[in-house]
């Protein structure tokens, strides 16, 4: 089933990022941001996944785009067939970005594709340095980490470099940036990976 | 296996806490700042569950509390068996405290029951202030809401009063408090808990 999604994914040229966190790391905040800032370029939907509430929905929705929530109980991630009804549902564009919002879990995401090209992950500034040697199945899977909230090192104990240095022993290949989804800071490095990585357009 | 875990706690008059949080809540710095300033009245063993390495064991150890490490490997929550040999390996002194730091999920660890007699849930401000009403499970298998990192206050939008009412909403008889295990503000409350909830002497 996730390779189904990504065949729709592929035929409708849509970028599908899959992104995944602890619970609060600022996936909804960037994701507001990055819509602001982009969606008159390029058009982007969401499909939200959460054990409960349409909150993040909502706040997706106030933006403009288009959204899908998802709700899972008691489930800990999303799966494949539950994002095929929701891409349905979304019916994305041509040459648009899919963002889907997974459960905020560290843990189980990781083993579960979607049909997604890139798994996205957020590392907000307030977790420790620590967190890809200790979760690093999620920093393995992933492609590009951002580490988020930067706007609050100042208060902190957190060594960036450090946590730059353990998430590329755990992943040589990731690409990192730092940001801030709240403030606005280094965001224009991740609209610029989006822009590279967006696919070619579709025929008709 | 979960009620052998209980029989055995009970059998020996341990108080058994399964601490429960996202990664990066400060679960381990909680136990840290516990062990040193209770530690010298009551006897105090951790049981350290990691998906990969023993930094939390090793911070514990510093301490001088006896410590023994589980690593999940991809598991994303412990479970009865495998705290069973870790119990046996701990063998944990008659009317201490067992503190079980679970592995950083705000999921998975809400199911699992791993014979304790009461789950601590911590959450930091920095998750904000929806996560009882969007990770309710958890917050209703827990009897404690520990509200860590009240030292950010200044530095963020959160609304402690509003993360209080969504707690008590999804669980109305949690015992909630705030607290700082970084600077100790409010721990005297957590200490008084303990205390009060340690079980009564065993014979012997």
């Amino acid at each position: 089933l996730a390779m189904r999604n990504r065949g729709f994914f592929e035929g409708r040229k849509v970028l599908a990022l899959n992104l995944v966190s602890s619970p609060g790391s600022g996936k909804t905040a960037l994701l507001e941001r990055t819509i602001n800032e982009l969606g008159a370029q390029i058009a982007i939907g969401v499909i939200e996944g959460d054990q409960e509430t349409d909150n993040d929905a909502q706040r997706i929705k106030a933006t403009g785009a288009k959204v899908v929530q998802i709700n899972t109980g008691a489930g800990c991630h999303l799966e494949a067939d539950i994002v095929a009804r929701a891409i349905n549902a979304l019916d994305p564009t041509n040459n648009s970005i899919v963002f889907i919002e997974n459960v905020g879990n560290l843990v189980c995401p990781a083993l579960f594709d979607l049909g997604e090209q890139a798994k996205v992950a957020i590392l907000s500034t307030t977790e420790g340095e620590d967190k890809p040697l200790k979760y690093p199945h999620m920093f393995r899977a992933a492609q590009v980490l951002l580490i988020n909230k930067i706007d609050l090192l100042p208060y902190l104990k957190f060594d960036i470099n450090k946590c730059i240095a353990n998430a590329l022993a755990i992943n040589p290949s990731l690409k990192v940036m730092a940001v801030s989804a709240q403030e606005g800071t280094g965001m224009q490095l991740w609209y610029d990976w989006l822009k590279a990585n967006i696919l070619a357009p579709a025929r008709g």
